[in-house]
C-alpha cells in the first residue's frame, strides 16, 4: 500500500480527495492534515465520510514522512513552506496554483505569492497530454479546474491546425464550490443562489495557464480570450471554446474527427454525438463526482466558427480527480483505478 | 452471476437500479425494458450509464426467463401484467406501490387498481426490520420512499413503547425526481423550481403504507397523520415525525438510545449526535446516490414532543438501493455488496 | 409627508422597508442608518433601490428626531439602546423580537436580551387582529415571520373552537434570506444550496410567540409544537399547521368558512380554494415581494385533522410590509397604500 | 383609456404583459385571449394576478376591435392569422418573432412560418434606438429576448467604431422561463434543475436579428457569434459580448464612455461602474420583473478585448416590458408609465 498524506484537507478538493483515496485499493491515507479542524475526525467538515475512516485531522506541522504527498492548500502555501514539506515524500502532488506556470509566467499572474527561483519546476498534470511525463513525474502540478476543460477543448484543435491560435473566446461558467469553503459575501447564499454574473470579464489567471498549456502541448502559443461567469449551481464546469476556423474544413465532421482521434484511448474524456442520448449536450451535472470530461464540437461552415464545449466536475476531473490519475500513472497503476464512479442523474 | 431483468426500466427508479447492478459483482444485467425507448442503448436516457454497458431496451413483451426480475413499472402494471411476467423469474422484487398492502387495505388506498385476490403476498421490505424474512422471501415489495423514511425513524420509538400510537405526525418534504420521468405541468422547471407546496395535505397513500408496516412490525397500531411537501430539490427526502411521549422519559436521552440501539448492527442507517459534524443535521444532500438513511432525534421534555428527522436518498434507499438491498439478502450475499457508494460533499 | 427613519437599513429587511418607504406616496425616508456601510449609498447593498434615492447611510449615533423610527436593528440592539432612541421620534416600528412578547416570557425565551422592566410594552402588530390597537398605537412590534404564517392559519381555527388547542403542531419551511446578510458556514453557498434540514427541531422561539399571541387574540392558551427546517430557497416561508378538531365538524367545509370570513375584509391574507388555479396551493413563490398571505385548509376527517398551510414572503409580509401596513394603520392612511405589488410568475 | 387586447395571453411573457397592463394607469385590458384557459380567469394559469381582474380569457376568436393589439402568440400564429387580426386594431404590438426581420432574412431563419410578401413591415422595437420611429409606429415587434440583451451592449460600440465588425462572440445565458409554459423533457424540473449546457452552441436564430438589427441602428454590418447556454434558473438573462477593439483606445474607459453617454438620458438602461455597489456585475437577479437592463464593460488592452456583460428579465424588459414601453412612446405617454417597479433583493 502507498502512503499518502492529504496537506490542506480541510477544504472541498481536500474532501473529495480524502473520498477517492480512502476507497482505493492500493492507497492507505497515512495523514490529512488541517489548521483549522485539527483533532476533529474526518467526517466532521466532510459528511460524506462517514463511516469512512475514524483519522483525524493533524495540524500542518506534524506532518510525517509519507510515500506521496497530495497538498491541497490554497495557493502560495506551498511555496511558503517549501522548505519544510519537501523533504517528507519522495511525490508531491499539488492541487493549487503554485507550480503551474514557469517562474516568469508565475511571477506575472501571481505577483503576491512570488516563487523563488531555486525551487524545481512540476510536470503540469493535464492527464491526457502530459502522458508519458506523468509516469515519470516526481513533482505535478494539478490543472486549474476552468483551464482544463478550455483545454481538453481547444489543443485538439490546435494541434490539428484547424483553428486560428490568436483569436479564442473561452467563455466558462462555474458553480459555487469552486471558490472554496470559506465563506464571504459573494458566497452568501441568498446573494450567490440566484447569481449569474460574469466576475471575472477580463485578467482571470487562467488565461495565462491555458495559453502557456497550449503552446507547451501543441507547440503553438495561443491568445486566449477568457472570462469566468458564476451560474447558480455548486459543482461543475461548463467552458465554452468559440474558436475560427484556420482554413476551408475538409467537412463538417473534421473537428470532431480531431477531438475523437486525440482522446479515443483514454476513459475519461468522452466525445458527444449528436442523437446519442436524450440529452446530447455536455453537462457537469450528470459528471457530479466522476473523474470524466464529456465534449462536444459545433460548426458554423458559414460564419467559420468552432465552438466546442466541455464539461467536468471541478472537484474531481478539476481537481481530486485527477490528483487520483495522475497518482495513478507515477505509481505505474490501472488509470481508473479509483475512479470508477459513473455519476448520477437526476441530480 | 445471478441473471437479473429489470422492468420499466427507462424511469429514475429503473436508471438507478441500472446503475448500481451494472456495478454488482455478483450480477448480470440479462435484459431491461421500456416501451418509449426500445431499441435505444441504456445511456440513451440514463446519461450516467455511458460507458457502462452496451445493453439496449427491449420492449416489455420481450422479457425472458432470468433469475430474479426487478420491476420498476408504474403502479398497477405489474398487477396487470402478473400472469405473463411472474412465471419468468423465481424471485421478484417490485419498486412500485402493489404490493405493498395488504389485498383490502391497497383496495382502499389504490381503488383504481385492483388487485385480484388470488394474487400471492409480497414480503414488505423493509431491510432492517424485515430481517430473516426478506432472506427467505421469493416476493419483495420495496416501501414507498417517503414511507421508508417515516418507518425508520417511527418504528423504534413505537416498539419501545415512547410514544403515543394514536397522534403522530409525519411532514414529509420531496424533490422532485419522486414524480418520475413523464413532464407535467406541476413538474415544469418554471413552475417547479421555486416550489415549496404542501401538494398532498391529506390523503396520501403512504398514511396507510406507514400505519400497515407500523403495526406489521410492532404489533402496535398507529394514527398517522401524514402531509407531503414539494421543495426546490430533486433527489431527496426529509422526514420529520412529530410524536409524543407516551410516559415521562428516563432521560431526555432514552429517545436516542431507542434508536441507536436498534440500528446498531445495520450498515445503511446512521444516528447522527450533536457536535460530530459541522452540520449535525440529517440532510438528504450529502446521502444522494447513497443507500443510508441518517436519522436525528430531539425532545421538547416541556411539551412532551420526540421529533425525529429522517433523511435519503428517495430513488436509492427510497427505492433502487433498497431493491439491491434486497436482492443481496435473498441471494445471501454481503448485504452491503454494490452499495458502497458514500456520497459528494458539497453537492 | 411623514419623516420616517430607517435604523439598521444595511441588512434584507431593511432594504426591503427602504424599497417600499422609498416608492411610498406619504412617506419621506428621512434617514437611513448602517454601522457597516455608513457613509456609502443606499443602493450599495441594495442594488434594487439603484435609481430610487441619493440618500446615504448614516451611523446609528447620528439619528435625528423624526415622525416615526423603524428599527431594523437586530434583536437586543433596540432595548439596549433604548434610552438614546426612544427619544427621538414619537412612533416606533421594531422588526426585532426584543417587544414581541411580554417582560417574563421575552427573558425565558432571550436570556440573553434581558429587558428592563421599566420598558414600556409594544403592540403585538399582527395587522388583521390587531385591528383597532394598531390605529391608536404609539410603539408596535412586527412579528416574526414564522410565527405570522402560523398565527394568521391557526387563530381562525381556534377561536371558533374547532381545535383542540393543546396539540398544535407548526411545521415551518423557510428560505434562507431570514439569517440575515451576515455570512457563516451554514449560509455558504455550498453547503445551503440543496439544504433540506430541521435545523430547529425544537425550541424554537417563535414557539412562544405564537402560544401568547394566540391566546392574546383568542383567549385561549395553546400548545405549540415548532419545528424549522430549512429549504433551498432564498424568499419566503411555508408554515404547515397540522391541528386536531376539537369536536364533530359540521361539515368538510366548516374550516374553511372559519378562515374565509376573518379574513373576508382583510386585503393581505386570501383563501385559497380547489380548482380556482391551475396551482392551488399556498407558495411563496408567487408571493416574493408582496405583503401577501396565502392561506388553504385541507381536513381528513376520518383521522381527525385539519391542516392550514400559510405562505408568505418573510421579508415583506413577514417583515418589511408588516411595518409599513401598521405604518398606514398608525397614520391613518389607506391600508393598502404603497404595497400595492402583486408579485411576479414564474419566478 | 387606451383599450388593449391580449392575444395569446396564457403563456408567461403574457401574464407579464397583463401584470403590467392591469396596473397602468391609462390602460383598460379590454380582452386577454388563450385557447388553452378560454372561459377561465386570468388568475387561473397566472397566480400572481389574483385580485387584479375579475377578467376571463375569450378564446381567439372572439377577439373584437379595440385600440391596440399586443400579441404574445407563438412564432408563426400572427402571420397565420393576420386578415383576421390586423382590421381589429390600429395599432400592433408583437412578441413573437414574425415580424422582426425583412421578409428575406426571415425566410432563411423561420423557413417554416414563411411570410407572405404583402404584409407590411414592423418597426423594430428596442427602445433605445429606434427612437422616434417607434413613436410614430402603429405596427411594433418587440426584439428576442437575447438579442435585445446583446444589441444593448454591443451598439454603441459599433456605431462608436470601437470594435472590429467582423469578429464578435455573443455568449448568452438564459433561464428556463425562455422556453415558455409548456412543458416538455428539457424543461422537467429534474432534467433541468442542474442543467448548463450550451443548447444551442451555432444557427440560434437570434443572431440574424442581432446583426440585422446592428446594421439597421449603425449602418455597420457585423458578422456575431452567437451561442445561448440554458442555466440553473428561471428568470433571466446575461448576454456576455467580447469583442475585439478596432483601433487602439484613447484609454481604458473610451468603451464605457460610448456606452454611458448612449444610455444618459434612458431611463432603463444602467451603465454599471467598479466599487458603486457592493456587487458591481449586470446580474438579472435584483432585475427580475422590472424594466431594467445593466451593463458593463471591461477591457483588456494587452490582449484587445473589450468585454460588455448585458443583465435583463427576459420576460419584462426582454419581452413584456418593452411591449409596454413600446405602448408609451406610442401613445405619447412618459416612458416609464407603469414600468416603476425596481426589482427584488435578495431573491
Amino acid at each position: 500500500m502507498t502512503r499518502v498524506a492529504v496537506l490542506g484537507a480541510g477544504g472541498y478538493a481536500g474532501g473529495e480527495v480524502l473520498r477517492l483515496l480512502l476507497a482505493h485499493p492500493a492507497v492507505e491515507v497515512a495523514q490529512a492534515t488541517s489548521e483549522q479542524h485539527a483533532g476533529k475526525r474526518l467526517d466532521f467538515p466532510h459528511p460524506h465520510l462517514r463511516g469512512a475512516s475514524t483519522l483525524r485531522f493533524a495540524p500542518h506541522d506534524a506532518l510525517e514522512p509519507c510515500d506521496v504527498l497530495v497538498s491541497c492548500m490554497p495557493s502560495g502555501e506551498l511555496i511558503r513552506r517549501w522548505s519544510q514539506v519537501s523533504p517528507l515524500a519522495a511525490r508531491i502532488i499539488d492541487l493549487s496554483a503554485d507550480f503551474r506556470l514557469g517562474p516568469v509566467e508565475h511571477a506575472r499572474w501571481y505577483p503576491r505569492a512570488p516563487r523563488p527561483a531555486e525551487l524545481p519546476e512540476f510536470v503540469y498534470g493535464l492527464p491526457e497530454w502530459a502522458g508519458a511525463r506523468l509516469r515519470d513525474a516526481r513533482l505535478v502540478a494539478v490543472p486549474g479546474c476552468m483551464a482544463h476543460a478550455a483545454l481538453l477543448g481547444l489543443l485538439p484543435l490546435v494541434r490539428a491546425g484547424l483553428v486560428r491560435p490568436e483569436m479564442v473566446v473561452v467563455d466558462a461558467k462555474t458553480g459555487s464550490s469552486g471558490g472554496g469553503a470559506t465563506p464571504d459575501r459573494s458566497s452568501h447564499h441568498p446573494e450567490r443562489a440566484s447569481a449569474l454574473r460574469c466576475y471575472r470579464p477580463t485578467g482571470h489567471r487562467h488565461t495565462g495557464e491555458i495559453e502557456a498549456a497550449t503552446e507547451r502541448f501543441t507547440g503553438t502559443r495561443a491568445t486566449v480570450h477568457f472570462s469566468a461567469t458564476a451560474v447558480p449551481s455548486v459543482r461543475g464546469i461548463l467552458a465554452t471554446v468559440h474558436a475560427f476556423a484556420a482554413r476551408p474544413l475538409e467537412d463538417a465532421n473534421e473537428p470532431l474527427r480531431a477531438l475523437a482521434s486525440t482522446y479515443r484511448e483514454h476513459p475519461f474524456v468522452n466525445v458527444l454525438r449528436a442523437n446519442a442520448s436524450a440529452s446530447p449536450f455536455p453537462e457537469p451535472g450528470p459528471l457530479s463526482g466522476t473523474n470524466h470530461c464529456d465534449l462536444s464540437v459545433d460548426v458554423d461552415a458559414e460564419r467559420g466558427r468552432i465552438v466546442v464545449n466541455a464539461a467536468l466536475d471541478n472537484l474531481v476531473k478539476g481537481a481530486a480527480g485527477t490528483a487520483v490519475h495522475a497518482l495513478n500513472l507515477m505509481l505505474g497503476r490501472p488509470e481508473t483505478e479509483g475512479l470508477g464512479f459513473r455519476g448520477l442523474h437526476p441530480l
